[in-house]
Protein backbone atom coordinates (compact mmCIF):
# COMPACT_ATOMS: atom_id res chain seq x y z
CA UNK A 1 0.00 0.00 0.00
CA UNK A 2 1.13 3.17 -1.07
CA UNK A 3 0.48 6.75 0.83
CA UNK A 4 0.71 10.07 -0.76
CA UNK A 5 0.00 13.58 0.90
CA UNK A 6 -1.15 15.62 -1.30
CA UNK A 7 -0.86 19.42 0.00
CA UNK A 8 -2.17 23.01 -1.45
CA UNK A 9 0.14 25.51 -0.18
CA UNK A 10 -0.56 28.49 1.17
CA UNK A 11 -0.74 31.17 4.19
CA UNK A 12 -3.91 31.43 5.63
CA UNK A 13 -4.87 28.08 4.49
CA UNK A 14 -2.92 24.47 3.85
CA UNK A 15 -4.76 22.00 2.66
CA UNK A 16 -3.93 18.60 3.26
CA UNK A 17 -5.26 15.06 2.38
CA UNK A 18 -3.65 11.83 2.51
CA UNK A 19 -4.17 8.91 -0.20
CA UNK A 20 -3.80 5.30 -0.11
CA UNK A 21 -3.46 3.28 -3.27
CA UNK A 22 -4.41 -0.43 -2.47
CA UNK A 23 -5.48 -3.30 -3.92
CA UNK A 24 -9.36 -2.23 -3.36
CA UNK A 25 -8.40 1.39 -4.85
CA UNK A 26 -8.40 4.71 -3.38
CA UNK A 27 -8.60 5.28 0.29
CA UNK A 28 -8.80 8.33 2.12
CA UNK A 29 -6.58 8.30 5.15
CA UNK A 30 -7.09 11.52 6.34
CA UNK A 31 -7.72 15.21 5.32
CA UNK A 32 -8.05 18.73 6.49
CA UNK A 33 -6.85 22.12 6.31
CA UNK A 34 -4.31 24.26 8.71
CA UNK A 35 -5.75 27.79 9.04
CA UNK A 36 -3.25 30.63 10.63
CA UNK A 37 -5.11 34.05 11.14
CA UNK A 38 -4.36 37.37 9.56
CA UNK A 39 -3.87 38.65 12.96
CA UNK A 40 -0.69 36.53 13.61
CA UNK A 41 2.76 38.25 12.55
CA UNK A 42 4.01 36.00 9.26
CA UNK A 43 6.96 34.56 11.52
CA UNK A 44 3.86 33.12 13.73
CA UNK A 45 2.08 31.87 10.68
CA UNK A 46 5.23 30.44 8.98
CA UNK A 47 6.18 28.73 12.59
CA UNK A 48 2.54 27.20 13.40
CA UNK A 49 2.34 26.06 9.21
CA UNK A 50 5.77 24.33 9.99
CA UNK A 51 5.16 22.65 13.26
CA UNK A 52 0.97 21.53 12.21
CA UNK A 53 2.28 20.17 8.28
CA UNK A 54 5.60 18.75 10.56
CA UNK A 55 2.79 16.72 12.67
CA UNK A 56 0.53 15.91 10.08
CA UNK A 57 3.86 14.04 8.34
CA UNK A 58 5.08 12.67 11.28
CA UNK A 59 1.35 10.82 12.20
CA UNK A 60 0.45 9.50 8.22
CA UNK A 61 4.36 9.00 7.83
CA UNK A 62 3.53 8.64 3.60
CA UNK A 63 5.71 7.68 1.16
CA UNK A 64 5.78 10.70 -1.04
CA UNK A 65 4.33 13.85 -1.03
CA UNK A 66 2.83 15.37 -3.75
CA UNK A 67 2.12 19.03 -3.85
CA UNK A 68 0.36 22.05 -5.98
CA UNK A 69 2.33 24.75 -7.78
CA UNK A 70 1.83 28.44 -7.36
CA UNK A 71 0.68 30.49 -9.89
CA UNK A 72 -0.30 34.24 -9.84
CA UNK A 73 -0.28 36.21 -12.96
CA UNK A 74 0.22 39.51 -12.07
CA UNK A 75 -0.72 39.30 -8.52
CA UNK A 76 2.83 39.27 -7.00
CA UNK A 77 2.00 40.75 -3.89
CA UNK A 78 -0.06 38.35 -2.57
CA UNK A 79 2.53 35.68 -4.04
CA UNK A 80 5.44 36.82 -2.05
CA UNK A 81 4.02 35.42 1.12
CA UNK A 82 2.20 32.80 -0.21
CA UNK A 83 5.39 31.43 -2.24
CA UNK A 84 7.46 32.18 1.44
CA UNK A 85 5.06 29.79 2.97
CA UNK A 86 5.54 26.79 0.25
CA UNK A 87 9.25 27.43 0.56
CA UNK A 88 8.94 26.60 4.59
CA UNK A 89 6.21 23.43 3.40
CA UNK A 90 9.60 22.36 0.81
CA UNK A 91 12.05 22.81 3.17
CA UNK A 92 9.83 20.59 6.02
CA UNK A 93 9.42 18.01 3.28
CA UNK A 94 13.18 17.84 2.26
CA UNK A 95 13.52 17.67 6.28
CA UNK A 96 11.54 14.43 6.44
CA UNK A 97 13.37 12.95 3.22
CA UNK A 98 10.23 12.25 1.57
CA UNK A 99 10.25 12.44 -2.34
CA UNK A 100 7.96 14.83 -3.46
CA UNK A 101 6.42 15.65 -6.85
CA UNK A 102 5.34 19.46 -8.30
CA UNK A 103 2.22 19.30 -9.90
CA UNK A 104 0.50 22.43 -11.74
CA UNK A 105 -3.28 22.77 -11.36
CA UNK A 106 -4.04 22.08 -14.84
CA UNK A 107 -2.29 18.47 -14.42
CA UNK A 108 -3.71 17.44 -11.13
CA UNK A 109 -7.45 18.62 -12.85
CA UNK A 110 -6.76 16.48 -16.00
CA UNK A 111 -5.90 13.82 -13.89
CA UNK A 112 -8.62 14.08 -11.11
CA UNK A 113 -12.16 15.59 -13.42
CA UNK A 114 -10.18 14.99 -16.99
CA UNK A 115 -10.31 18.54 -18.18
CA UNK A 116 -7.67 21.21 -17.35
CA UNK A 117 -10.88 23.90 -17.02
CA UNK A 118 -12.71 22.11 -14.33
CA UNK A 119 -13.97 24.65 -11.34
CA UNK A 120 -13.62 24.03 -7.59
CA UNK A 121 -17.22 22.60 -7.44
CA UNK A 122 -16.60 20.05 -9.71
CA UNK A 123 -12.99 18.97 -8.29
CA UNK A 124 -14.66 18.55 -4.89
CA UNK A 125 -17.86 16.43 -5.98
CA UNK A 126 -14.84 13.99 -8.27
CA UNK A 127 -13.03 13.96 -5.09
CA UNK A 128 -16.44 12.95 -2.99
CA UNK A 129 -17.08 9.95 -6.17
CA UNK A 130 -13.20 8.61 -6.10
CA UNK A 131 -13.03 8.29 -2.54
CA UNK A 132 -16.55 7.38 -1.66
CA UNK A 133 -17.09 10.05 1.24
CA UNK A 134 -19.82 11.15 2.22
CA UNK A 135 -19.85 14.59 1.75
CA UNK A 136 -17.85 17.08 -0.69
CA UNK A 137 -14.54 17.75 1.10
CA UNK A 138 -14.24 21.37 2.20
CA UNK A 139 -12.91 24.17 1.86
CA UNK A 140 -11.72 23.75 -0.88
CA UNK A 141 -8.07 23.96 -0.31
CA UNK A 142 -9.10 20.41 1.20
CA UNK A 143 -10.31 19.34 -1.65
CA UNK A 144 -7.42 19.95 -3.61
CA UNK A 145 -4.92 18.89 -1.31
CA UNK A 146 -6.52 15.15 -1.92
CA UNK A 147 -7.00 16.16 -5.56
CA UNK A 148 -3.13 16.58 -5.29
CA UNK A 149 -2.50 13.15 -4.03
CA UNK A 150 -5.15 11.16 -6.06
CA UNK A 151 -3.35 12.99 -9.31
CA UNK A 152 0.28 12.36 -7.33
CA UNK A 153 -1.04 8.29 -7.48
CA UNK A 154 -2.05 8.26 -10.90
CA UNK A 155 0.69 9.50 -12.62
CA UNK B 1 27.02 46.92 22.19
CA UNK B 2 24.04 45.92 19.41
CA UNK B 3 25.03 43.27 16.56
CA UNK B 4 22.58 43.13 13.85
CA UNK B 5 23.23 40.09 11.24
CA UNK B 6 21.82 41.60 7.83
CA UNK B 7 20.92 39.11 4.78
CA UNK B 8 20.05 39.67 0.94
CA UNK B 9 17.89 36.54 0.76
CA UNK B 10 18.41 34.26 -2.61
CA UNK B 11 18.11 30.88 -4.17
CA UNK B 12 21.74 30.90 -5.76
CA UNK B 13 23.12 32.89 -3.28
CA UNK B 14 22.80 34.38 -0.07
CA UNK B 15 24.50 37.46 1.62
CA UNK B 16 24.62 37.79 4.88
CA UNK B 17 26.85 39.99 7.15
CA UNK B 18 27.07 41.06 10.34
CA UNK B 19 28.15 44.66 12.29
CA UNK B 20 28.34 45.48 15.69
CA UNK B 21 27.32 48.96 16.80
CA UNK B 22 29.56 50.13 19.32
CA UNK B 23 30.54 53.91 21.41
CA UNK B 24 33.53 53.67 18.14
CA UNK B 25 30.79 53.45 15.80
CA UNK B 26 29.81 50.26 13.56
CA UNK B 27 32.15 47.41 13.48
CA UNK B 28 31.92 44.58 10.67
CA UNK B 29 31.89 41.41 12.80
CA UNK B 30 32.14 38.72 9.73
CA UNK B 31 30.51 38.23 6.38
CA UNK B 32 30.29 36.42 3.41
CA UNK B 33 27.78 34.46 0.93
CA UNK B 34 26.21 30.86 1.32
CA UNK B 35 25.93 29.46 -2.47
CA UNK B 36 23.68 26.74 -3.76
CA UNK B 37 24.27 25.19 -7.27
CA UNK B 38 21.69 25.12 -10.34
CA UNK B 39 23.45 21.27 -10.26
CA UNK B 40 21.57 20.26 -6.87
CA UNK B 41 17.68 20.15 -6.19
CA UNK B 42 15.52 22.76 -5.07
CA UNK B 43 15.32 20.54 -2.11
CA UNK B 44 18.89 20.08 -1.70
CA UNK B 45 19.72 24.29 -1.88
CA UNK B 46 16.88 25.39 0.47
CA UNK B 47 17.97 22.02 2.71
CA UNK B 48 21.64 23.67 2.56
CA UNK B 49 20.67 27.38 3.06
CA UNK B 50 18.16 26.41 6.16
CA UNK B 51 21.47 24.75 7.13
CA UNK B 52 24.20 27.29 6.45
CA UNK B 53 22.29 30.35 7.45
CA UNK B 54 21.53 28.59 11.06
CA UNK B 55 24.85 28.00 11.57
CA UNK B 56 26.07 31.68 11.01
CA UNK B 57 23.06 32.69 13.69
CA UNK B 58 24.88 30.35 16.04
CA UNK B 59 27.62 31.58 16.05
CA UNK B 60 27.01 35.43 15.52
CA UNK B 61 24.37 35.45 18.06
CA UNK B 62 22.48 38.49 16.52
CA UNK B 63 20.40 40.78 18.48
CA UNK B 64 18.41 41.47 15.36
CA UNK B 65 17.89 40.20 11.99
CA UNK B 66 17.18 43.05 9.39
CA UNK B 67 16.42 41.31 6.11
CA UNK B 68 16.22 42.69 2.63
CA UNK B 69 12.80 42.34 0.94
CA UNK B 70 12.46 41.07 -2.72
CA UNK B 71 10.77 42.84 -5.78
CA UNK B 72 10.72 41.07 -9.09
CA UNK B 73 8.23 43.55 -10.93
CA UNK B 74 7.10 40.48 -13.98
CA UNK B 75 9.64 38.13 -13.43
CA UNK B 76 7.30 35.87 -11.53
CA UNK B 77 8.93 32.81 -12.87
CA UNK B 78 12.26 33.50 -10.84
CA UNK B 79 10.48 35.23 -8.08
CA UNK B 80 8.68 31.78 -6.91
CA UNK B 81 11.98 30.09 -6.49
CA UNK B 82 13.49 32.81 -4.84
CA UNK B 83 10.77 33.82 -2.54
CA UNK B 84 10.51 29.91 -1.47
CA UNK B 85 14.15 30.29 -0.11
CA UNK B 86 13.45 33.71 1.51
CA UNK B 87 10.23 32.00 3.57
CA UNK B 88 12.93 29.09 4.36
CA UNK B 89 14.71 32.17 6.23
CA UNK B 90 11.91 33.86 7.76
CA UNK B 91 11.51 30.43 9.77
CA UNK B 92 15.02 30.04 10.81
CA UNK B 93 14.89 33.63 12.48
CA UNK B 94 11.63 32.59 13.56
CA UNK B 95 12.46 29.49 15.26
CA UNK B 96 15.52 31.38 16.59
CA UNK B 97 12.84 33.76 18.26
CA UNK B 98 15.29 37.03 16.74
CA UNK B 99 13.44 40.42 16.02
CA UNK B 100 13.71 41.53 12.25
CA UNK B 101 13.54 43.85 10.11
CA UNK B 102 12.39 43.39 6.32
CA UNK B 103 13.54 46.44 4.52
CA UNK B 104 12.85 47.47 0.92
CA UNK B 105 15.89 48.05 -0.98
CA UNK B 106 15.30 51.22 -1.48
CA UNK B 107 15.29 51.98 2.42
CA UNK B 108 18.46 50.78 2.40
CA UNK B 109 20.00 52.52 -0.41
CA UNK B 110 19.10 55.62 1.39
CA UNK B 111 20.61 54.69 4.80
CA UNK B 112 23.40 54.15 3.25
CA UNK B 113 23.88 55.97 0.35
CA UNK B 114 22.20 58.31 0.81
CA UNK B 115 20.13 58.26 -2.65
CA UNK B 116 17.36 55.38 -3.46
CA UNK B 117 19.48 55.43 -6.67
CA UNK B 118 22.65 54.25 -6.21
CA UNK B 119 24.04 51.46 -7.94
CA UNK B 120 25.74 47.82 -6.79
CA UNK B 121 29.05 49.39 -6.81
CA UNK B 122 28.47 52.53 -5.08
CA UNK B 123 26.40 50.26 -2.34
CA UNK B 124 29.92 48.68 -2.35
CA UNK B 125 32.16 51.40 -1.97
CA UNK B 126 29.69 52.86 0.68
CA UNK B 127 29.49 49.89 2.84
CA UNK B 128 33.55 49.65 2.51
CA UNK B 129 34.11 53.08 3.93
CA UNK B 130 31.57 52.80 6.55
CA UNK B 131 33.10 49.63 8.06
CA UNK B 132 36.89 50.96 7.21
CA UNK B 133 36.85 47.44 4.95
CA UNK B 134 40.56 47.14 3.04
CA UNK B 135 38.53 46.26 0.31
CA UNK B 136 34.52 46.60 -1.54
CA UNK B 137 32.38 43.67 0.03
CA UNK B 138 32.32 40.89 -2.73
CA UNK B 139 30.07 39.86 -4.77
CA UNK B 140 26.91 42.36 -4.43
CA UNK B 141 25.44 39.37 -2.43
CA UNK B 142 27.81 40.14 0.54
CA UNK B 143 27.55 43.87 0.34
CA UNK B 144 23.76 44.15 0.17
CA UNK B 145 23.74 42.29 3.51
CA UNK B 146 26.13 44.39 5.16
CA UNK B 147 24.31 47.10 3.85
CA UNK B 148 20.98 45.77 5.28
CA UNK B 149 22.86 45.41 8.62
CA UNK B 150 23.99 49.06 8.99
CA UNK B 151 20.67 50.16 7.33
CA UNK B 152 18.87 48.32 10.69
CA UNK B 153 21.04 49.86 13.03
CA UNK B 154 20.40 53.19 11.47
CA UNK B 155 16.89 53.24 11.69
Amino acid sequence: MRVCLGIDPGLARVGYGAVAQSDAGLLPVCYGCIETSPSMSFSERIMKIYSDVNGKIGVIRPDFVSIERLFFGKNVKTAEYVYQARGVIMLLIAQNNLPVTELTPTVIKRAVCGSTKADKHTVQTRIRDILTLDEIPRPDDTADALAAAVAGLSL
